[in-house]
């Protein structure tokens, strides 16, 4: 489900195990998305561009806890690729700071895949 | 839980008849939160300085209908507030062109709250 269809991507990678309900998933997946494009406006505009004409495709993968997220945002890093994690204001549900979610690209989709392919959808 | 907090928000409407799943809930308000910013960078850029400076929040609520929404978006415009419409792609899970989500700035606090406030949490 995370391959081939678009030549470049955002991937949403949301930590399963706090159980946040709807209405925070989603403000917290927008935080990562917009925290993501600010990012690679900046870094990267010619990717923002392309992945823009492609239709912004985005896709919300899950990991089960704070380690597998960061080992995944790790790999991604370390093969260049722009990544903004989101810690949580701690309004509501979860102690302040907690570390919710993080966004990969807007990136070119083979090296994303490449890095979240193993990853289910959420 | 929609008011008072902030200066300004950016709020999410989310149609819950459509019974998404949480990864497309996820994409299709990010898609929302992102076209928002973007179209306010271009409507209201104090304001999008406002609301980065306040720490961007968001905040994602439910109706339980289409009709329920179009009526929410055209309160809205109709207070001179920026409002996206997203329609889903249709890749996955519903039918091509389905208006799943919107957003509504950001924009001041009070006036987003005089349009959303009667709404319930996502």
């Amino acid at each position: 489900m995370n391959g081939g269809r678009w030549a470049y991507k955002q991937v949403i990678v949301v930590r399963k195990d706090l159980r946040m309900g709807p209405g925070k998933s989603v403000a917290q997946g927008a935080h990562a998305a917009v925290d993501g494009v600010t990012e690679v406006a900046r870094t990267h505009p010619a990717w923002l561009a392309e992945w823009r004409a492609d239709g912004q495709p985005k896709v919300a993968l899950r990991v089960g806890s704070l380690d597998e997220l960061d080992a995944v945002c790790d790999r991604a890093r370390a093969a260049g690729l722009p990544v903004v994690r989101i810690a949580d204001a701690g309004y509501t549900q979860l102690e302040p700071g907690t570390v919710t979610c993080a966004a990969i690209g807007p990136a070119p989709a083979d090296a994303v895949d490449a890095i979240t392919g193993d990853l289910s959808l959420l």
